[in-house]
């Protein structure tokens, strides 16, 4: 089927690669004119059949929420924008509202896979009418991994990028997991090889994915990872998790300390640790490591 | 090659199967004299040829340290023990140091795979020296799973057990970033079917594991967990990751939250939040619930 | 001076006797008609002598914002609002701003002292223009304990409830200080005494304390805590520090961990845990405990 | 009374001042014959008359084990050892048995209150036989603060360290709850003046304590803590009761999360955030900082 795709990223160019060897027919978009197959919004669209279906896959916020809006204004009643960025799930219920004003229809897509997508396919997990959803199976059909799993209709608008975000969440904790480990091997005087017991793990124990596949890839790579920083950037997906553990009154430690040891890794110096430092001073006379 | 095995449970016993199957000849004892080949210790060393190995998989703590001084007593200069149950890292080197006394090596050996491992082959993590660990291959080899992955020899007496412990901890946090992720979904009112969520997570995503693979499965017999309660037992390797990374100076926070979530599992009210709920009375007359 | 006091609960009550027992009069409306001097709001803002000032003292969220809104419609130009109840501080920007419209002034007002207040003073942390802050001084200075301390203009409006939030914060991880030390000792072999270590504690350590005092009363009356149930609710402050924490990228696990365990203390059962449980039983067919 | 005491410095200095100031007798040995009394050990036994009181102040572990060894070997039936340092409950059994077998009492002092203690008076939380302790009391009672609180009388042996250690545990864990507090109104925008709202919070507040107190000083001196660096030393004792809490199954979050908080301040680089910025690379292509 003909698909409109807007935003030819990373994560989109490659999409509309995979749709493409499956024969779908896929317009894109992109700002960049090189990477454009049209000139604007307006052409994109202009260019594909009713009823239409448009793939938006732009940064989360603004530009999604723009994107979105300027859609409203050129599609027409029948057609369904897919929102397969990293949106909060609450500008779906917002898009969602926006276009129904004009009879076009919603369906937000948590799309993961990374750069290994195109070639493992793309995990979906999608919210939205029954109906719409449906109409999009051939797409979804072919973005996703082969086999039984990899897709999912969650719910309604909206589901799709709260179980995205959920996923992501328990992402971050998985990856503190490792690391933990992974700091407590290097901090011991009892293992000799590290990257050789992580490369160990990866068949039979209770702990193999396919995260440990690629800890031990990058420790093949760099077995004392001397070259990487522990410095670490959290996108959104990671801080709604705690925001929704919050609103809902969920424990989540895990995922809660995963994101604040991102936090910490980022700080040259903590105010946090400055306080105590003082407090230990004035109580205990303990010396203070001046700045 | 032969080999004494001491201990014929869950573990044990699938161990012995798995290595005769390969053709190994595998003579067994268990205090239960139905499952037993031999009436005793003695009897199991006298029925083996030297060099002899033995293999311990007996409950970590005394029942281990006893069996390993028995057979300190029983064996010759030039044999093996391997401890392959879940003994701390620390009785490693007491028990080898014991059996240098006679001139018997010692290998600790980590064992992972649980009720799976019959068939798809048990991780094992080692410890001791190369030339006892590269006399045991041939056994090694036939219990660890095929391909490349799945046993490492970790580094001297002592690094079996403490890869296996570090193996153990991640393995907490990883089960409580899930069980996070689970309970969060649950509670939300935008995802409508958590079971399939789960399900399609298996293919494509991030987070795609054995871990994931058993959760589904289980989520397949029992879509709500209605027929589990929520108490979690934990066994020493948890306990015992914190408390090197107490030892060791390693923030491990996803892990020891594991922990402390398993220990609050179990209990029937908490101490700590009586004193909070008592404080709240006092300052601001918050009001109690009664026992 | 006169001020108008809204809402004459725990709080709003006791706030009103302390200002008449100094010398101010205080025309005070609650719903409750046996507690209110007037009818109406109307009525309340007609008693008062222009400029005049409202202190609000009424549940956060709605019933604040719709008192304040109410207010708009019947103070005059140069008159004065303060919220004094427990409002995210995003809402007093957008009660500023209504009031604004009208030349209103709006300060906020976070209030410590719970039931202990009318006696020893209520802490008071105040955000809004310097003017307004400055005409409202003389009560004030009568809330405020004695003394020096007790009194902060934090800033511009939003800042005084902003101010009391990491106070709630900060309280909350206090609270859970003394209850794991508490619940420690309780379960500790090696002290036999736990309610006379606390009492000790209350001089000459470094963790002495008001919530300590407090701690040292609640186990006078109750030595085993017998009669309180382990149930800890949280109200809106405790939960919006943790979404501060989250916006401002600052780890505050303790704070986070305090709260988690209010939220854990009101589960009859964990879903988390039952997940845990599950996969337990899958990998090592460990038993679970049935509901 | 007459006592001896052990260690000069900081503690044992003030604290032999403190008992002379109220007309006890102390004997003082110290390593620096400068700040000495008596030439050894041996001569500060014999310049004691029987049932001598000899206080042992000096590091624990190996320091303080050997002093009590030697003294072993030095004092007679009837007299007692007092460790009034920093020593694991677990070395107090040890001690005291080995004194016992020459018939010496043994009492274990935790004592609290750092620089201030002199003029306000130490903290102190006492193990032993009630017989040695009461036998001491002349000495507590003027070391103590005045008034009724700031002295128990724990529990056998071990009791008197172990009261300390959970008093250190929640003395961690109320620091950063404060330091948490600060860097979140030093991050947020709303708040213009951070040292004054801790001043404020001195008075009237639920948070108001001795930390605070010292806080507030420690931001009298330096505002933003310029001069200080966020790097802070840990003890044994929040280390220990960690270590605890993972013995009697008790969840302890906030200690726990404190000691951690502490463990990075003092790292450079993290090898767990290494491990973390790998994956992300791994599996999304995100960039890292090269170290």
């Amino acid at each position: 089927m003909q698909l409109g795709m807007i935003g030819l990223g990373k994560m989109g160019g490659n999409m509309k690669l995979r749709l493409e060897q499956a024969g779908h027919q896929v317009v894109g978009y992109d700002r960049n004119p090189d990477a454009s197959d049209v000139g604007s919004l307006a052409e994109l669209v202009d260019s594909l059949e009713t009823p239409r279906a448009v793939w938006v896959m732009v940064p989360a916020g603004e530009p999604t929420r723009s994107t979105v809006a300027e859609l409203g204004g050129l599609l027409s009643e029948g057609d369904i924008v897919i929102d397969g960025g990293n949106s909060r799930f609450t500008d779906d219920e917002v898009n969602a509202k926006l276009l129904a004003e004009s009879g076009i229809g919603y369906v937000d897509a948590g799309v993961s896979g990374g750069v290994w997508g195109i070639k493992e396919g793309y995990a979906l997990m999608v919210g939205g009418a029954a109906a719409d959803v449906e109409r999009l199976m051939p797409i979804f059909n072919v973005l996703k991994p082969e086999g039984e799993f990899g897709f999912v209709h969650a719910g309604g608008v909206g589901a799709g990028h709260y179980a995205k975000m959920v996923h992501n969440g328990i992402e971050y904790a998985m990856m503190q997991s490792y690391a933990e480990g992974y700091e407590l091997l290097e901090a011991s005087e009892y293992v000799d090889n590290v990257p050789e017991v992580f490369k160990s793990w990866r068949s039979g124990t209770v702990i193999r994915s396919w995260l440990l596949d690629l800890l031990d890839r990058a420790l093949d790579e760099d077995p004392e990872l001397a070259k990487i920083k522990g410095y670490v950037e959290d996108s959104g997906e990671g801080r709604w998790t705690v925001e929704e553990a919050i609103r809902l009154r969920v424990a989540a430690p895990a995922i809660t300390e995963s994101l604040f040891a991102r936090f910490v890794s980022r700080q040259d110096d903590s105010p946090a640790m400055k306080a105590v430092a003082a407090l230990r001073n004035q109580f205990g006379g303990h010396a203070v490591k001046p700045e």
